[in-house]
């Protein structure tokens, strides 16, 4: 048999970070690569009696469910938004399995081969794939410790006249950093007045570290959910568990009816399993307590590892000490290729994702994202020892 | 405002069956519609049992998993399938969300715009939404009691090219009938010398009524799974229960692996909880034992409904008594039309599925699927009833 693919498969390019986890896997590799929540967080036992609660339902919570995602799930997500200034009842909502979906399933309802999307320089890469599986010109905006270059997007909007743009503004991946408030208001005015839609992808909003500076969502400031301008994705992956695999949009009731018939042909429904567990989790567990305990955890990993990063004083480095998330975004000295930098790496017994896949176009080579959150202090102690023999090397 | 959709939006239809579980929601209407198993036979103390049994294996069981499936979970199911003469190893296997995510992932990955797809007549409509979302030319072929008319499929792949052909051979959604070895091993042989890629869906084979004939999947008759012409997927919502939402689709490594990229662009991997507790089922659960429970129970409720069809001898009406599945498929004298019916019969407080939403093209209006597996033997009898006053009145 000839198999005779869709030019989609063209469009495909396979993600660094998974042939990395191919590399580390079965080696005494240390991984700063990886995206990984820290297990040792998860609430198992809280998971286990949600679980439990379900089943003393009966034997209808095993049937079918609705596209729309599970009904009480919605209502006890639309409550904990208002904690967010974020006010929507459930049928502003789509439940995803994970946010991957959501940002998959706009893409579906909005974009058609050539459409230009615009995004942060560097952005997520995985939705630079999703992007590009559609087939749209993905254009990159310039943007700084503080978010988007108000300039440059309104230029680009202007040149290139994009449907949509994909932001992650508070604690973004790869890069860690937040968006400061004027530069969130910016886009919106500017995406409104331009009828450009924003799609804003917050993951890690909840992982904020220390009490000062509050990130209010670009959704949050505009009007909403009817008429908004942006569509607004999140996820249970950071803040409960992946293994369970929901995220959720939300936004305008059109938007979210188009979405709702694009996952009917996608897949159906997610797992009502997991959605009516996490339902479960809401009524019976402190899921606020169980975040404030997550982002200190992490917010000290981030100390550690900022610090073991101060101590190798590398000269010609840099970056962004994060108020949030996940990731600590380097820049080297303009000469070094961090993805010849992992070969070595990895034969060093440390691991970390080149920069370059998180570029849509004009890659930066000599950047690298670091993961703080999944690597406990002693190893954390030496996989920057490790990574340090091999940036002297390089330098 | 003004939101631009994508050019996709325009191919969906909303689906027949969706508008009417809207309109008998909160009513005591009779649904012979749905395409529900029934909750009666969910092995839920089987299923608490195996959840359990994944949070006893610790903290990590929450983390991310592989876009391919639980490894041990393609290993039990590669084994279930020893029994149907399957052979396959892990990699030649995805796990999706359900069966319908698997036929949506293999539609983006062999299917361009305009790419012709041959289906039966009738048909899945929901598949018939994905090959609309993807902009497919969609093309019937003829069929009978026995299957697809090789002729006709011969003609078709001749004028039109197909890259594609989908079936559902065994106990077909929406008609209920078994296509013969012949059929399966003529359309096996004249794919493969045209090249063309079968997508053989098996979400109801193992439900099958009594002990006499065996119907042998056509992946099972190909060489496979290197170089088979056959991509075969099915799903544990019939046989174990629709909320874990776990399907597999198995075929060529290179298939499966492209298969795999879309997926990891869909939605990175499905539900690790659900994926979990199968494989744990298949550990300690009878679970061929309970295939036969339901098979027998599905099996009485089909002689059942056929009895009572008997009785009402609508003139002019024909169907074929199914040998496995869910679903009886009426044929009405050719001047009635089941959509006009289905208004009066909400009225009158039954519903069902109209058949022109099964037809990619011509639809046949006098037709329509009553399911027999959900709905009580009481109700059964008054929903035929009812069914029997509006048929009494149109004919």
């Amino acid at each position: 048999m000839d198999y005779r693919f869709s030019s989609t498969m063209d469009s495909f390019k396979s993600s660094a970070v998974r042939e990395i986890l191919k590399l580390t896997q079965g080696k005494s590799i240390i991984s700063l690569a990886g995206g990984l929540p820290n297990e040792q967080y998860f609430p198992i036992d809280a998971v286990r009696d949600a679980f439990s609660r379900v089943f003393d339902e009966g034997k209808q919570v095993l049937q079918y469910g609705l596209t729309e995602g599970y009904t009480p799930l919605r209502e006890s997500i639309a409550k904990h938004l208002e904690r967010k200034n974020i006010h929507v009842g459930v049928d502003d909502m789509l439940i995803t399995t994970g946010s991957q979906q959501a940002i998959n399933l706009l893409t579906s309802v909005m974009i058609d081969p050539g459409d230009v999307i615009l995004v942060e320089r560097p952005t997520y890469l995985a939705a630079i794939q999703i992007f590009q599986s559609y087939k749209a010109n993905i254009i990159s905006v310039d943007c700084d410790a503080d978010g988007m270059d108000l300039n440059d997007l309104e230029l680009k909007i202007k040149q290139h006249h994009p449907k949509m743009i994909y932001v992650i503004p508070t604690f973004s991946n790869p890069s860690g950093k937040a968006w400061s408030l004027e530069r969130r208001k910016g886009t919106l005015e500017i995406c409104k007045r331009n009828n450009v839609l924003i799609l804003e992808d917050d993951p890690y909003g909840e992982l904020k570290f220390g009490d000062g500076e509050t990130f209010p969502s670009i959704f949050s400031l505009d009007e909403h959910p009817t008429g908004s301008c942006v569509v607004y994705t999140s996820t249970f992956s950071k803040i409960v568990a992946p293994a369970l695999r929901t995220g959720w949009a939300i936004g305008d009731a059109t938007v979210i009816r188009n979405m709702t018939r694009a996952k009917q042909a996608a897949d159906l429904h997610s797992s009502t399993m997991d959605q009516q567990a996490l339902h479960q989790l809401f009524q019976h567990f402190d899921l606020h307590g169980h975040i404030d305990l997550v982002r200190s955890e992490y917010e000290k990993r981030m100390h550690q590892m900022v610090d073991l990063l101060k101590k190798q004083d590398w000269p010609g480095t840099r970056w962004i000490e994060p108020k949030g998330g996940m990731f600590i975004w380097l820049e080297l000295p303009a000469h070094i290729d961090t993805e010849q930098l992992l070969k070595q790496a990895v034969q060093e017994g440390v691991a970390f994702v080149p920069g370059a896949s998180f570029f849509a176009d004009a890659p930066e080579r000599n950047t690298m994202r670091l993961n703080f959150t999944h690597t406990d202090h002693d190893k954390m102690v030496e996989g920057i020892e490790r990574l340090n023999r091999v940036i002297r090397k390089a330098l």
